[in-house]
């Protein structure tokens, strides 16, 4: 591993999670906002207690209470006086229901000078819910998506029907309060019905492709279920106002910035990158071994949500899986590395946020035996980093906008 | 499908590929040169005969004798008294073989001041050929790396030890005479040693890569065979001469020469690409969606040779494939397109050189009934384009240095 290079890809990483933080967003969103009549502070996703604790930190007693739904071992405190719970994702359980349930307590009966402060966050199609199929109904039929590949849009195509608060519903809930979301998006290019399922947002997925995607996977549904795939949801809504605060288009740009700092000349590729995660590790080694004949310090960028395609039982996670791909591609092109990194801190079902791989990694791999197309079949590229100290550690960061991957290439070295 | 971007593309496809024609190419590498004694001119290669007929063209009576190998169907009529042969490929057969015999009988006898002009394009690992195990096994070794996925190099590296003519053996049987070889690129990066196997190049390839070859997909071999792939091929040799006159690169630079023409802003990202063509396609329509901000007339340019997973029945080719993939991310991207194409003009085994989606394609062949993900399922996009007059066809161009993929936004249409 080239020390140098691994120090950048640090400080790359760290400049790009601390740009979006949940508690600066929300900040930002909520400066200069005032609110008439009582409030009601609703947070739901993996990062609603930060935002919560932001809101609060910015509007103290205006808030007159609150629900704060979040993962398990999400919450970090008491916050005021708002309830704060811990749910289930990402299948929702019982305390998912429970807890929206209180939520929905809180804002009926609010009148039309009254706001709902809604801050949304990734994870917020488990953790805020209210089923119109039975619970288990609803875990089984999340469970069918999951297991048959379903991506994330199509997901929340079918929940949104299925559910009392998504597709818009909740905003109608708080009728006749007005709702004023802040939301970090998770989802490439921030369509804002589909974030959370989109709560407090006119829905634009209709019947008839919910009904298009449970054909195509096959979904097992009860007649009462197929039955809601069939009503609509609202196309139009006049109580709401919404903020997208943090996205990957800021977690680019973060990034970008960071590495222009280190001399760097950056170009953002894409902050909507969708392809399998080792074939973009590929395409980005690629470009980095044409571009090394240019003699500059450049870096290029590609933040988005990449996919694993499952072939083997090992460790890993997409991150780590692009930058062990792209090691073979620049093994050897010196000033050459490529890492990758989810801004939640969580990649795949590890303790990494993500990878780095530079010009050196195969072949320390392939002096330690190790064949970096085996370690991809096995999807065990995170066993393959830890012995090239290529894991990035960051700890859980309190927010969940995507990854970003960044190849650099320091031609001078 | 929008006429004006799919013009632009026919426009740039045809600029591209007369850039890189043999003839301009062979010519440009024999000027100025001077040969003394006898020449012998061996062509080879799915260019063998454009190649011979420019070297012709420049030189004349002053070569002696000649031999011209190539594909079935490649020969366009006589040139001097030059013997012009066709043979098998990709799978090497009888006329390969005694073509080869041919040129070796002809290259015998020659002394320290004559020359052999060796004329080497793509497909010349098929079609220049003394194998040193049965005809038989050869075809069957072929076969088995083709059908396993081995990739060129590997492909090569096992070629090289079971011929008699690879891997520099046929610049030693040359010797004393001088080999000076004129090579149209088809392997990214331009390794010498393994365009068409390297017969006039010292081969880089060791023994023991071609044995880990061989174990890696359980090649059933001959003792034989086997043995052949401990024998060392040559690390020296002191009678070549060698001009690289056609590559990607080329290929891709009169791309983008031609996209500047048509007042597009170009950027070439690689000429090294090698992933998976869908996901190719996916990373291209990814950038472009995070473009479409710019306002720009922007085009994204990615030289190489993507690769296929089988996974269907269907017809199609790398290209296809790749535009087709992008045909989903772009769809209502207005002022969108992706395209590809082989610079041989043949892609896959079909009649088309390549494709082309914009952003009309998904929603032409959704109307249809089609699905872009199970077409791609059954590696089927030949049939898919077809219906959207998405095709790029452009004939055999008599060339073969990899493909161009082109991704084209004019954002202010």
């Amino acid at each position: 591993m080239d020390r140098n290079l691994r120090a950048h890809a640090d400080a790359v990483v760290a400049a790009s999670i601390r740009a979006v933080q949940p508690d600066a967003a929300v900040k930002r969103a909520l400066t200069g906002q005032e609110f008439s009549g009582r409030v009601v502070l609703v947070a739901a996703g993996k990062a609603a207690w930060q935002m919560a604790k932001a809101a609060y930190d910015c509007l103290g007693s205006r808030i007159d209470s609150g629900v704060v739904i979040t993962k398990y071992g999400h919450v970090m405190g008491p916050i005021a006086n708002f309830a704060c719970r811990e749910a289930g994702h990402p299948v929702p359980d019982e305390n998912s229901f429970s807890a929206t349930r209180e939520a929905l307590e809180m804002v009926s009966g609010l009148g039309q000078g009254d706001t709902v402060l809604f801050l949304l966050s990734g994870g917020g199609s488990a953790l805020f819910e209210k089923p119109l199929v039975s619970g288990e109904e609803l875990q089984d039929i999340t469970g069918q998506l999951l297991a048959c590949g379903a991506d994330i849009v199509e997901i929340n195509t079918i929940r949104k029907r299925l559910s009392g608060v998504k597709g818009g519903r909740f905003a109608l809930a708080c009728a006749p309060a007005r709702v004023f979301s802040v939301v970090l998006s998770d989802i490439l290019g921030d369509p804002l019905d589909m974030i959370a399922s989109g709560p407090a947002y006119p829905d634009s997925s209709t019947s008839q492709q919910a009904l298009a995607i449970a054909g195509k996977y096959g979904l097992r549904l009860s007649c009462g279920a197929r039955a809601l795939l069939s009503q609509e949801t609202p196309k139009e809504l006049n109580n709401i106002t919404t903020q997208i605060t943090g996205s990957v288009r800021q977690l680019c740009a973060a990034a970008a910035a960071a590495c222009r700092e280190l001399g760097y000349k950056p170009m953002i590729l894409t902050d909507q990158l969708c392809c399998q995660a080792k074939e973009a590790g590929s395409f980005l080694a690629s470009i980095l071994k044409t571009h090394a004949r240019d003699g500059e310090k450049l870096a290029f960028l590609a933040g988005g949500e990449t996919v694993v395609q499952l072939t083997g039982k090992g460790k890993g996670g997409r991150n780590q899986e692009l930058a062990l791909s792209a090691a073979e591609g620049i093994w050897g092109l010196k000033g050459a590395a490529v890492f990758s990194v989810g801004s939640d801190g969580t990649d795949g079902p590890t303790d990494a946020a993500g990878g780095y791989a530079d010009y050196e990694t195969a072949g320390e791999l392939k002096a330690q035996g190790v064949e970096i197309y085996r370690v991809l079949q096995e999807n065990d590229a995170y066993h393959a980093l830890q012995k090239t100290g290529g894991l990035i550690m960051t700890g859980p960061t309190g927010t969940n906008v995507n990854d970003v991957a960044v190849a650099l290439l320091d031609a001078k070295r």
